[in-house]
C-alpha cells in the first residue's frame, strides 16, 4: 500500500469512497460496544470467586489471633500488609492498607499535602501555588484529581523508557513550586511502558524542592500479559541509596486482580512519611476493614499465589491485545496513518492517529455505537495539543466483540485520516 | 448514709480508711480489665456470623442484575441505600453510602467544608476562622477531628433533652463563622440522652450563617436496649419544613450492628448537598465496596431485619447497664457523691462526681488494672472544666468482668470523693 500521505489525490479520494462506504455498513449494523474504561470482564473476575464466601463462618481472628470483625488497626492487618509488600517492592512496616480504591488513597495523600503539608516542606502546599510535572499521555484520573486542588500540571512527554528526564530535571531543579510528580511506572497508562532503572534513579537523585514527592501509581506492577514480568526498579530504594528517602509514594490495589469494586488498596513510602500520614488518618478511621484483608490472605496465601493469578488474568486478556495487533497491523502497516503501542502488560493500547483526527475518530466511534474513551482524555485538562492520541480499553468486552469493534474504530481512522489528507 | 458532705470530718475520715484499705486489697488482685471504648464484645458480633460466608460463590449481582464485584456506583448499591435510609429517616436517594467508617465521611465532609465549601457559602471554609458549637459532653473523635482542621470548639451543655438551645440560638445567630454542631442525637455520647421535638425543631429553624451545618452523628439510631424504641424527630424532615434543606448533614454506620471493622458507613442529607459532595467524591473514588453491601442485604433483609438484629444486641448489652445501675445505685444512691446516666440506648453510661475528682478517679482505676477512658475526653481538647465527667464503655468485657471493673470504680469514687471531702 505505502505510506497514504505519498497517494496521489485520486487513489486517497478513491480510499476515502471506500471508507465511507464501509462506515455507512457500521452504521446500519446498530452497535453497541464500550471500550471506555479500564474495566476486568465477568470472566476475570470470575477468577476470585472464591472470595465471595471466604473467610467462612467462624473465621474471624488474625494470625495473631485478633479479632477481625471489631475495631482497630490504622495501618490494616499485618498478613495483609505482608501479602501486598512485594507488589510495591517494600516491606511490610513500609505499607498502610486503604479502603477499595487505590484512587482515594492518592486523592488523600494529595489532599493532605496539600491542607496539612508533608515531611520536609514548610506547611501546606495550599499556601502557594502548587505544580506537579506530569508524563503525557497519562491517566486522566490522576489529572482531574490535580486539576480539582487547583494544582498547576506541567506536561512532560513520557517515551518508551519513562518520562523525558532532561525535561522532569531541569523543571524539578529550577522551580520550588513544583511539588510532585504522577507516574504509572509499569505498564503504564495508556502507552504500557515500563520505567526503566536510569529513569527510577533519575527521579530518585535529582535536584527537588525538599517537600517533592512521587506519586508512583503502581497500578499493574503484576499485570504482565507476556510469559515473564517486566522487572521494575524499586524506587523506594532508589530513593532511599539516592539520599531522599521521603520522596516516593508508591500505591497499589487489588481492583484488577480481585474484585475491582471489593478489593484493597494501599501505599507504601518512608515510615517518616507512614507516621506523618497516620497522624492524620487516625482523625479518619479506626482502620480499614480487616475482614476483606482476611479474606484475600486466605485467597492469595502468598505473592507467589498473586502472581499465579496473575497468570489467569493474563491468559485472558492475551487474546484481545493480540486481536489488537492483528487488526491494526493487517490494516495499518506501512501506512504512516496510525501508529499503536505494542504492550506486555497493563489495561490499554494507546493511539497516536495524524495530527489532528482524534477527536474525529471517538466521534464517529461513537455515532456507530462504539464508545472510546474521550480524545484528549490523556492529557491534563483534557486538551491534547496534537488531538492524536487515543485510548483503547479492551479488557472489558468479550474477544468477539474486540474484534467488531476493532474493525469499526479501523474505519473510523481510515475515514477521519482521508478527510484530512484530502481536506487542502 | 445520707449526703457525705453533710459527714463529720470524723466519719469521713473512717470512711477514708476503709476505703482506702479496700484500694488497696484491689491492688493485690491484679485486675486487667478495659472500659475506654465502646467496642462491641465477641458475643455481639457472633450476632453477624453469617456475613463472613455472604454472599456465597456465585452470588454478586445487584437487584437490577449489575455485577457487583465490578467499579461502579458512587452512590453506593441501591437496595443497600433503600435498607439503611430509614436509620436517618431519609430516602433512598437522600442516602449515599460510604466505606466501613462513618468517622471518614463525617471526617471528609467537614475536610471538604473547608476546602472547597458548601452550598450556601462563599467559598472554602478555610479562608477564614471557622467555630463549631460542641455540646458537651460529647464524643472525643468528633472534638479531636474538628480540632485538627483547627476549628474553633465552642462548648454548650447537653441536657436531658439535647443542647441549651437558648444558648445554641444565641451563638448561631450572633457569629456567622459559627458553621456548624457535631450533635449525637439519639443515645447521645457519653449521657444517651435522646434530642427532644422541641430540641430537633429549634435545631431546624434558628437563624444562622447561610452554609450553618448540622453533623447529625445518628451512630446510636436503632441501638434501644429497652423494649421500645425512643422517636427521634427526623432532622431532614424538620429541616426541609423550616427552608433550610442543606443545613443537615445526617451520618450512620452499621459498625455496631454488624462487624465493627468491616461494615457500612453513610451520609443522608438533601439532594443539592450530595450532589455536591458527589462533584468532590467523584474525584476519589469510583464507588464504595458493593460486595459488602451486597452481603449486608442479603444477611438483613429489610429494616425490620435490622429492628430484629438489634434486640439481640439489647439482649447481651442489657444486664451489663443494669449492672451499673444496681451497683452505683447500692454505693451511692443519697450520697451526694456521684451522679450517673440511666440511658436508655446506646454505648455508654456518664458519670459525674464531685468537681474535680474525675482525673483521680480515673488515675486511681487504672493504678489497679481498670483502664477507663481518659477524664476530660468528652470535652474539647480534653478539657473538663468541672473535672467531673467521666465515661463508662460497658460493651466490650463479659458481665463478670464488668462487675468486677464496678466495684473497683466505686472504691475509686470513694477514695478520691473523701480525699476531697476531708482535704479542707
Amino acid at each position: 500500500m505505502g505510506l497514504w500521505r505519498e497517494h496521489s489525490r485520486g487513489q486517497l479520494d478513491a480510499r476515502l469512497a471506500e471508507a465511507r462506504t464501509a462506515y455507512d455498513r457500521l452504521r446500519a449494523e446498530g452497535l453497541s460496544l464500550d471500550m471506555t474504561r479500564g474495566k476486568p470482564n465477568a470472566q476475570q473476575l470470575d477468577l476470585s470467586d472464591e472470595l465471595l464466601a471466604l473467610p467462612g463462618r467462624g473465621v474471624y481472628r488474625s494470625a495473631s489471633g485478633r479479632d477481625c470483625r471489631n475495631y482497630g488497626l490504622i495501618d490494616g492487618l499485618p498478613e495483609a500488609r505482608a501479602l501486598f509488600a512485594p507488589m510495591l517492592d517494600a516491606t511490610p512496616e513500609q505499607i498502610m492498607l486503604g479502603g477499595n480504591a487505590s484512587l482515594a488513597v492518592m486523592h488523600d495523600a494529595v489532599w493532605r499535602a496539600m491542607t496539612f503539608g508533608v515531611p520536609g516542606g514548610k506547611g501546606p502546599w495550599s499556601l502557594g501555588p502548587v505544580k506537579f510535572i506530569c508524563p503525557v499521555p497519562g491517566y486522566d484520573r490522576h489529572f482531574n484529581l490535580l486539576a480539582h486542588f487547583g494544582i498547576e500540571m506541567i506536561p512532560v512527554p513520557l517515551g518508551d523508557d519513562g518520562p523525558d528526564m532532561d525535561r522532569v530535571r531541569a523543571l524539578a531543579a529550577s522551580d520550588s513550586l513544583i511539588k510532585g510528580i504522577f507516574c504509572v511506572p509499569k505498564y503504564s497508562n495508556p502507552t504500557g511502558v515500563v520505567y526503566s532503572d536510569a529513569v527510577v534513579d533519575g527521579l530518585a537523585s535529582m535536584a527537588a524542592a525538599p517537600d517533592f514527592r512521587i506519586f508512583w501509581d503502581n497500578a499493574y506492577s503484576v499485570h504482565c500479559l507476556g510469559e515473564s514480568p517486566h522487572p521494575l526498579k524499586s524506587l523506594l530504594a532508589a530513593c532511599e541509596a539516592a539520599g531522599h528517602p521521603n520522596r516516593p509514594l508508591c500505591f497499589g490495589s487489588t481492583s484488577k486482580i480481585s474484585f475491582a469494586g471489593g478489593g484493597i488498596s494501599f501505599m507504601a513510602s518512608s515510615l517518616e512519611n507512614l507516621a506523618d500520614a497516620r497522624s492524620h488518618i487516625c482523625l479518619q478511621t479506626i482502620g480499614p476493614d480487616k475482614i476483606n484483608a482476611l479474606r484475600h490472605v486466605m485467597f492469595f496465601g502468598d505473592y507467589a499465589g498473586i502472581l499465579a493469578h496473575m497468570a489467569k488474568h493474563a491468559a485472558i486478556l492475551r487474546p484481545k491485545f493480540d486481536a489488537i495487533q492483528a487488526v491494526f497491523s493487517a490494516e495499518f502497516d506501512d501506512t504512516g496513518i496510525l501508529e499503536w503501542t505494542r504492550p506486555q502488560g497493563g489495561y490499554f493500547v494507546s493511539l497516536q492517529t495524524l495530527p489532528g483526527c482524534a477527536k474525529r475518530v471517538v466521534a464517529l466511534a461513537k455515532d456507530v455505537g462504539v464508545k472510546l474513551t474521550e480524545a484528549g482524555a490523556t492529557f491534563p485538562h483534557g486538551f491534547d495539543p496534537e488531538d492524536s492520541n487515543i485510548r483503547l480499553a479492551p479488557s472489558l468486552p468479550p474477544l468477539e466483540e474486540i474484534e467488531t469493534a476493532l474493525a469499526a474504530i479501523a474505519i473510523c481512522v481510515k475515514v477521519a485520516s482521508l478527510e484530512q489528507l484530502t481536506a487542502s
